[in-house]
């Protein structure tokens, strides 16, 4: 990546549109483009033109949306400004598939993404593989091209972003149908033995340095730049926590205590009658609790990390075990010790799901599930954004967030690192987050 | 229909469920069964899976709910109560294709019919060919069975409601997409001249009988039964109000003065914002006028009716225009003298929209559009509602609503008459509903 | 008021703003001019200030807000177009005392009428005298203008009809303080014996005439004209429902049985999760009933009228008691063979809440509590708003309202007649109304 | 304020219940009480009881229920656990004067606090006369119990907290009336000449240590406990943003440009339709400004800082001036140079709106204007909560907050200090809360 550098666009103008990330550590082959553009068009072959229409909340986007708009993205950012006589695919397509650029004019209304049934899947497939083409021939035609190398490799990450949205986004759409449906057969496994003990971890603290020194892979705007902090001593859990410790805080009475809340958590849970995680099911008062996952609606297993809590249940569990959340500089401290490796998606075939911890020390800081830290989503000493709409991308987020750290088992492999921020509104639940506990020391 | 009537089906327990109706003369035939189901498959022909899939407000429903809904009244009513060893088609479609019925359990929420993605159309299309089978059977078997005849011509006129709301509900989808697409390539004619002159028909009052006498052919609940009212001297428009006529309140500042609305109409139009009909569109101030119609946007055509008015549009024009719209009565009473003919659909190859007024007399009464009426939808002296789910169809609704007469352009043909009843809240906008004006002499 | 018809003030024109009524024989003297405007400070006289200034909810106005309202009435449709040299007592009155007249220019926003702490109430009184004064003089000075007695006379009667909201709308705010503070001493009756046995009176039905004539009394344009009905054979209640019944209702499931409840009103209990009358409570699941009056919270009486009640709850006590609502055209019939006389207010010193029913033949028809109708509020035929910001009264609230008659213990004696049409939406809980019932025979 | 410490009452225990804070150097005296007491009681003392006893939106709360609410912490916290035989002033005052304690039980709901008619303010001087004799009794026998001491301090720091509120709550109650009241005859000064340049003042950064040592004087426990922070090089303005140049943001088109926005900023502002300060004011497009102040709607004053600005609108200004928001650690290390005197209040007379900026040096940071920073309200590093209801104080408030610095124009002199955390949400716009700008070097 150090093409990228210099004159031709600093550092900081490589910002990326969703807050979540990747890491390629040279600029993107033809084959990787075309590795990566295949990946998305393979988590959609499960779904029916049906499924990969609809919304099911403003949140969400269907999942022909997301092919259609990171396309998009190549488009607008890519082609059309380096394109001899570029030509839309489409000219109400830059409409309709912008997500939320001001600076390219006007969008789609969000809530009503479901309701474009037609282009039709098959519609936007042959969008992609005309855009693919046309990619292609750019790549090859300007092999020196630094610039456009990294709007290609900004590209690549933005649809490893949304690759990690459309499966939850999918995951939500099911999980709205009573008759549970399965996207595919891959059942997560651990049954109902309990999870590994949990130790801690503790560090001296002091004057650190955390973020990204935008030099020798890829990293977003908000990573940047590279900085000192000042982190107190404190101990961080071994691993995360599990459902069996989880479903252990609904049975103390959890979702029914105001005082583990925050004030703002606690009218959230009562305005929407909230008694535990949104795809925990169980028959009656005192059935066994369920968990709807991709393979549809399975036994809890103790052992596994609970996920898909918002920032205000992670919160919450953190009080009553007597812990706090950490703050993404003690996090990012921790893991910069380790490769970023773990339960994230290598190609097809993965069970889009967490798996128990294991083995010593650290475990679970990369894959399985993101980790909520009590840090809000701010920009780091001497952030600036780009110019242009490149630079609408991170720093307008930055208001009532709370970043999230580590990579889930729907995060691309590679598509994430120490120094990476992920975030999202204190009530999104529909994520893979989870809780790393940590404690004053 | 002379078998329906005595002990064994009070005529007051032929209810139906939409509040909208059918009139076959004969208990329905194998053939009857046939075409009329066979209709609805027709009407989905156009669409894709994603059109047929999707929903776009809360008021409509997807085309492929329409489709297993109605099979789901068969399965429900009719089989289930007849059929030796009954066993459902799938345990879940109980739920998720009951639509009101408090009696029959259960009901997915209304508002998430769109996130149905599964069962898929092809599921729904085999949901409908099996049911459709044993209904015939049942049918061959029971060949004297007046109360499972009855029944099944429920069905049937029940099936006929829900193919114009499939009509409208899918116009209304596609009416959300900026690319406006079309569902078929059937223009409406008439150009730019104007509509035929508008004459009244005066008519001099007295007692008068209104309502169905629940003898020689079918009638739903709510036009039973028979009975007096006394009519005042008064006068009917000829023709329905056009589209040039409506122009011309719009031009003359008719969305901007409180005066000429209703009160809780003029609060609901100012909260919206509503400056012209939900299906009309010009670009810019001054542009010329556009109508969204089922083959997409087209130029308006001044001479056709108005259509897709709410209650409060239409009684807003009626004070601009110094008349008033008709009662109930006042309609029934012109309507009787009168053949239920018009541009009703009659088969595949409709155009559905309405056609221009011609010819002498009162014109436009059926087909066309709906004709909004001042009278609101209440019981009828001696209504009564049947026993069971069944008694849920018509009685419940009548509250805060308005009778509209005539049938429309998408009313299949045979399905209305002079004494039907078909009633939609004061706001609802994406029917078929326009303007026979009234006035007193 | 025979003065008032012939050209000067054509019948129609005489409409008046809420829809409530009022009936004095003659020109309002001097004397009738003074005791109405005094009556509206006497019930004024037990509250403090704040009671005085605040507002409960948007349907309801703070007591301050109805005295200057009323004041402001005769000042902008007395003073202005009569007084020489007319200027008014201070300019944004105008504006903050206008209720809904779009004629008369802008108005303070409804639900903000609370926020008006200034100014004050004294202010206020000082404004009425003001006011009162000059109007006095402009009667002294134009003895012969029928025109202007015609607008004094409906503006008294509107004045009535502002102290009867001023009651319930003091009532609604009192009980919303969990104190349950008294507006005054004066204890409803009855004990806890139940209400005289219930009798059904039968009437032929036939044509009949309902409305007023517009002579020889007062009316609002809403009851004009005159004119034929047919009516069905039917039968009405000898009294109104009890509290003692209305329990029966509640302790059989009432409020939880949605096959009792029209659709519309079983979603607006669901939603707000209704369980009883507004004012009625009980302290825990099998506690006494008590409910709140003017003289704060009291034991149930049984034998009194069951009142506060909303059209969906009156609805659905009339279909569990296997009768129905009566129309207005079979009560107005019944009414008109009798005096308008009952538990009606007749100076200070009322109890302010109804009386037990005592006596043969049909009782409660006035006084006690208004009557729920089936009848959707509708113009008569031939109805026709008055020209100007006058028309704006009762015609532009002809849709989704019902029609109650009768007059209740919060209304003033001579303000209520056999043809006087008051209505509400169906979700007004805060009125002294309940249920007749009828049937068909 | 050394006899806290130690083991009688922890340090963290001494939390306070709005975060907002006071700062008395010993034990207060009776002296102290009564001054702090009768300097709530003054405030009131130009309002009506109307005004006193309205409320004008949920975040808001009446001056009388100020008054009750302050006399109920003293109630519940002081004289409850330490006076023998304790029995309430009234019992139920104990529900309607709670505002958030969970741990105390039952709570009047927050936006009905207006409707609390009764008890009036008479009755609420009452109350607070009544619990003030028993509290200066109790200090009288207890001189020695630094516990007692230490509640009966935080009551008063609580009670000036309140005092703020009080302002700014009434300041917003008289802005929605029409006739913009004045609360009194102080007009802030300074005419339209503009403001004293802005300078900038820079510091190296580095290791530094911010909050409370929770030693020789109040603290709120959100101010504990001093810790080591890293601070970036920076430069913080000499002054505050003045009317002056937030007139010029807007002219420059800064509440349309949503490229100058916090994407949640620019959706809040679009779907109120914001175009400038909560109380600016001109007559139609082109007028001058005007702003609503405690004397009444004034000419703008360009000198003045710029107030009642939300977060969002003040870091729109910042990205528009090419700057940003300091950090609370940039804003405490530059206040701990200075004492915390300003234009605060000190007893009655005092102009309740900001100063202009005079002299030299870092000006304006205590009174005139709380400074928003961009730092999310988090804990600090080691902080927690005391036990009992006394911890649901500030803790429970840590989300989707703001931290604001410096004490305004409406804050008691002695009741801020550097290390003071003010908090609210980015969408508050009643509060004197204003800019002070902040970039890197």
């Amino acid at each position: 990546m150090r093409s990228l550098e210099g004159p031709v666009l600093p550092v900081r103008a490589r910002a990326a549109p969703l807050g979540h990330t990747a890491g390629m550590a040279a600029p993107p082959t033809s084959a990787d483009y075309a590795a990566v553009r295949q990946r998305s068009v393979e988590l959609v072959a499960p779904l029916s033109p049906e499924d990969a229409s609809a919304q099911s909340m403003p949140d969400a986007s269907p999942a022909k949306w997301h092919l259609a708009h990171t396309t998009w993205f190549f488009e607008t950012f890519v082609l059309e400004p380096h394109e001899a006589g570029f030509a839309p695919f489409h000219p109400a397509f830059r409409v309709l598939f912008n997500s939320y650029y001001n600076g390219v004019g006007a969008k789609h209304p969000r809530p009503q993404r479901g309701l474009l049934t037609r282009p039709s899947l098959a519609e936007v497939l042959a969008y992609r593989a005309h855009v693919d083409g046309r990619v292609q021939r750019l790549l090859a035609q300007r092999a020196d091209d630094a610039k456009l190398h990294a709007l290609v490799e900004l590209g690549l990450h933005h649809e490893q972003q949304h690759q990690e949205l459309l499966v939850t986004d999918i995951k939500h759409l099911l999980s709205c149908n009573p008759l549970f449906p399965a996207y595919h057969a891959l059942q997560p496994g651990a049954g109902s033995s309990p999870a590994q003990p949990l130790a801690w971890h503790e560090s001296d603290g002091g004057v650190v340095e955390i973020g990204h020194t935008g030099e020798g892979s890829f990293a977003f705007d908000n990573e940047l730049p590279r900085h000192r902090v000042y982190v107190q001593p404190h101990a961080l859990a071994s691993r995360l926590v599990s459902n069996g410790e989880y479903a252990a805080f609904i049975a103390d009475g959890g979702y029914r205590n105001p005082v583990l809340w925050l004030a703002e958590g606690w009218d959230w849970r009562s305005a929407q009658g909230l008694t535990q995680p949104i795809y925990w099911h169980r028959e009656g008062e005192g059935g066994a609790w369920h968990e709807f996952t991709l393979a549809g609606l399975v036994p809890l297993a103790s052992a596994l990390p609970a996920v898909h809590l918002s920032y205000y249940e992670a919160e919450a569990y953190a009080r009553w075990a007597g812990a706090r959340l950490p703050t993404e500089a003690e996090w990012e401290c921790a893991a910069a010790r380790q490769p970023a490796q773990g339960h994230l998606v290598d190609g097809p075939g993965a069970p889009l799901h967490p798996g128990a911890a294991e083995g010593p020390g650290l475990v679970q800081m990369f894959g399985d599930a993101w980790q909520w830290t009590q840090s809000s989503y701010a920009p780091y000493p001497g952030f600036r954004t780009a110019e242009g709409a490149v630079g609408e991308y991170n720093g307008k987020f930055m208001v009532n967030q709370y970043v999230l750290r580590g990579g889930s088992c729907a995060t691309p492999a590679g598509h994430t690192r120490a120094t990476y921020r992920n975030f999202f509104p204190a009530t999104a639940r529909w994520q893979f987050a989870g809780v790393r506990l940590a404690r004053d020391v």
